[in-house]
């Protein structure tokens, strides 16, 4: 997709029961390593050897490698440009299964919420329920996000 | 502290109300833009000039670059190595303001709540209060953060 294309949707155009299904992604030992110098340098994210001795029996990304992946691939649909005025937060973040080298990932989000704030009516929160998954169909990641968009 | 270094402790350490202060790190423009660029390619993280006219008005981290930094500032404490067995997961994120480059963060961790399993005593988990501050002393980051860790 373009840099001009996206389909710059705001907060009147979401409802309850929508679902966006993002690309696959496949992950690389070297991607897991080097977001894990970065910011999780534990052995099992960071040492493939080491991590066969592991609790997970060899290397696995970050939590957080996992979550901003899948977000990246979220972010990749282009919903909104103008729209968007930040995420206040997250909720219920699970991480269920370990991410490894090979596994193809990809998400599944889906509007739970849509407020418009009484206060300014300009805007509102869109509530996403957010499910991340390997090529077995396991979810991974499951998360509940806030987005913050303006209305038309 | 070196590699052979960290505190090496395990779930029967922890109790409610310990608190661990992590160092500050500056952020710049370089590393948001890279993060941006990896994980949450929207125009305010990524691109300086169009950031100024953004709700921002200027450029900001990701949310996620936001968690991940400070995460790795408590990871460089080493509190644990051996005893790690994963996080389960995360409640109660809140983004509460931007960060931007120049900015200097740092996290206080507070033991909220250690609960050894029922089902499997030899591990439990400690519920954490994840504070990330700016150099105002700003909360610009909250969570609730679980980590897994083996009994002695």
């Amino acid at each position: 997709m373009s840099e001009a294309d996206g389909m710059r949707l705001y907060l009147d155009d979401f409802a309850a029961g929508q679902r966006f299904a993002t690309a696959e992604h496949e992950v690389t030992a070297a991607e897991i390593i080097d977001f894990a110098k970065r910011f999780d340098p534990q052995y099992f994210h960071l040492d493939p050897e080491a991590a066969e001795r592991s609790p997970f029996g060899g290397l696995v990304a970050s939590g957080l490698h996992t979550l901003s992946l899948s977000f990246r691939l979220f972010f990749d649909l282009r919903l909104w440009e103008e729209a968007i005025l930040g995420s206040p937060g997250m909720r219920e973040l699970a991480w269920l299964k370990p991410l490894r080298p090979g596994d193809r990932i990809r998400a599944v989000v889906e509007v739970l919420d849509v407020r418009r704030s009484a206060t300014k009516p300009d805007r509102g929160i869109v509530t996403m329920r957010h499910d991340t998954f390997n090529q077995q169909n396991d979810v991974i990641l499951t998360a509940i996000c806030l987005h913050m968009l303006r209305a038309r």
